[in-house]
């Protein structure tokens, strides 16, 4: 029914990587969900991960949803909460279906603030929430205090209500450049963003500046709270979404355009296949704990952030950011190794986002299904670990899981019956 | 006389590098030199290079010093000007015997703006003129027109005027801090300084917005001007002129403290050797020149940007600045092979610039002429490089020639009598 020739897949994926390479995303506004997110509803919670039971979400991303519907005010208290979540009052959806991109827990509600980000050359939209700032407890790392309330209101009301200002006054903020210049400064836009964050806040400040004298103290808070290492990463998971959709379901192209952490599966999207997951049990990382914690304090509460990977970044550049030693890990040696193997499960190189340490060779870009098999070489991620009761506790890097890659080929190739992967 | 044994010597030396290590720059103040370069007379010129008799300057470096004084009010004509400095009305004098330090032509004169840095450990300043901005025709690449008379008033003026008031509300802006971040970003403070120029605005805006009211145009525009990648050389180079006076003049100690090119010669100083100058020709440059110039259009006008490399930066840690070979060619490799030759001729390592790709090791430090001597290898300097009738047309890295650090032993030998080069 689908039978496509090998030319014709080459073909689907050529046309796929054009697609990425000329995406350009820009940041246009900063609003509420219920505002800009399609087909959101004021009853829907989005969190991270390919769809699960409600009963199998468990630990940090449970209370995480949870606590997002305490937030919006869907329910009183937890048990009420439980109840209309399990009486469907309260519905449950994954981030990737609605254009957004979940931070670890990734949780949205109605009127929680994102970041619209815009491709100008495809024209589609995505979405990502704000770095929430220094705050120890995060809903993002399945905590939800009184503080936590308190952040997130002040982030919607004060810093979001300013930077978004600023950014329309811009006239939307092109990432694609910023990218671009923060791996030439170390960052590879997943565990390091520092250069990118810089980068951003310079954008932004003269528009911060002709705000001033409307309210001097909120822009002072806007100024403390960009004053972070991590703002960026944000905004580059809503590039590598917006990028990515718009390949999302392209008749015969292998490549994959989503992987996805619950606090149960890792799972993956491919072009070809559309909206299906394919899923695999929980990868085990190697990683670094801050001081104090150790194996039996992590755990995992989901996480969308590796969409950087899956467009070409995070680990297919960690060879840019050798710092993250530091923070995640490892050597230089075994990054430039990490980083090298990836172009063999790749089927092209970024035009723009290059690699000092290689001469400037682009990023690998393309994770093709069919590599990965036939390599047996999975995507490398750059991580955070979240502690079993709520927290970062450290980072790391976590080789994708094979078995959903193998699902994915045998599912392509029932869809596009003739063994195409075994041609020439 | 000055006989010392082979223990004083290694002590002289350990103490100088401890005051190196300790050494705790802070940018406290922005003023003209005659303001607060101490001993500057208002008839003085200040210029690159160990000093030259007023018929040996030419070129570009010649025209820059005429410069001076023309925008000094020194002169009425460049021929008032040739017969000042001929009679003796018109003193020039090097950089270095005044603390201050100079780019490429390396000119200061009374009203000129400074950056004043202090060693907040050791209690002594040094000073650094302003990067000029994106304007062609720089006094520092030894040219002079309205336009250069124009924007250095306009520096001196507004920019400066601005900065000024933003470093003394902030109580200083401590550098070492800034540059250990920028080398973790890709900067090695000479050639790139893309970091470190972003940290700095960074710092100074908060500072920044507290003035706005008082004059926003004069805001704005020094935001437009700290919107460059340059702009934080001034004060690294400013950074490592202070910490090297600190060692200034130690009995025994052959650590190197200056190095500087003047458009004839480059020459150096060492610590136990005090102020006399050890000279050498030119040496000849592995450069990447800016398209549509050639090697015949290069000319040296001077530069003592090449502090830097005397106190552990720039070509020292060249191997954290891999997006350099864009800028001043080379290949990873190479710059790994300079990086990691300079620990060859260094007594120590940096406790806090740190290399990421060599996994932190600090930066090597402490130019030992003896081990110089002995390994046959020289300081490796990153530069820019000028064109003969002014202007920057490229950049590269350069060898510091051997037969300056040769004299320099030689003389070293002979105040400290007994042979201790030789000792175990």
């Amino acid at each position: 029914m689908n039978n496509i020739s090998f030319e014709e897949k080459v073909k689907a994926n050529a046309y796929a990587l054009e697609r990425i390479k000329s995406s350009d995303p820009y940041l246009v506004d900063v609003r509420t969900v219920e505002e800009v997110v399609p087909n959101f509803k004021k009853n829907m919670i989005l969190t991270s991960g390919a769809p699960l039971p409600w009963e199998e979400y468990t630990g940090g991303q449970r209370n995480a949803i949870l606590s997002g519907a305490l937030f919006e005010g869907l329910a009183e208290n937890l048990e009420d909460a439980e109840s209309k979540i399990t009486s469907g009052e309260i519905t449950i959806a994954p981030c990737h279906d609605f254009g957004c991109i979940g931070s670890v827990t990734g949780i949205y509600t109605a009127s929680m603030p994102v970041f619209v980000v815009e491709d100008r050359t495809n024209g589609n939209r995505a979405f990502c929430s704000p770095y929430e700032g220094a705050i120890e407890e995060k809903i993002t790392y399945g905590l939800y205090t009184d503080n936590t309330r308190n952040n997130l209101l002040h982030l919607k009301e004060v810093v979001c209500n300013v930077i978004g200002i600023a950014v329309r006054e811009s006239g939307g903020i092109a990432l694609r450049p910023i990218i671009r210049r923060a791996i030439n400064m170390g960052d590879e836009l997943h565990s390091r963003n520092t250069a990118a964050s810089l980068l951003f806040s310079r954008h932004l400040f003269p528009y911060l500046l002709e705000q001033y004298n409307t309210d001097p103290v909120a822009i002072n808070q806007t100024l403390d709270y960009l004053n972070n290492d991590y703002n960026f990463l944000r905004l580059a998971m809503a590039a590598c979404k917006v990028t990515s959709d718009t390949i999302s379901n392209i008749k015969g192209c292998s490549i994959v355009t989503a992987m996805t952490f619950s606090c149960k599966e890792f799972a993956i999207r491919v072009s070809g296949l559309g909206d299906q997951w394919f899923r695999a049990p929980l990868p085990k990382g190697q990683v670094k704990l801050f001081e104090g914690y150790t194996d039996a304090d992590v755990s995992w509460m989901g996480g969308e952030s590796c969409i950087t990977e899956t467009m070409g970044l995070g680990g297919f550049v960690q060879a840019a950011a050798f710092t993250l030693q530091d923070y995640s890990g490892g050597t230089p040696e075994l990054m430039i190794e990490n980083n090298n193997k990836m172009y063999e499960i790749t089927l092209d190189e970024h035009p723009e986002y290059k690699i000092p340490v290689f001469q400037f060779r682009g990023a690998p870009l393309g994770i093709d299904i069919h590599r990965i098999v036939e390599s047996g070489i999975t995507p490398v991620i750059n991580m955070g670990v979240a502690h079993k009761d709520g927290g970062q506790i450290g980072a790391g890097v976590v080789s994708a899981p094979t078995i959903c890659f193998e699902k994915a080929t045998k599912a392509y190739n029932k869809v596009y019956i003739r063994s195409i992967a075994n041609a020439p």
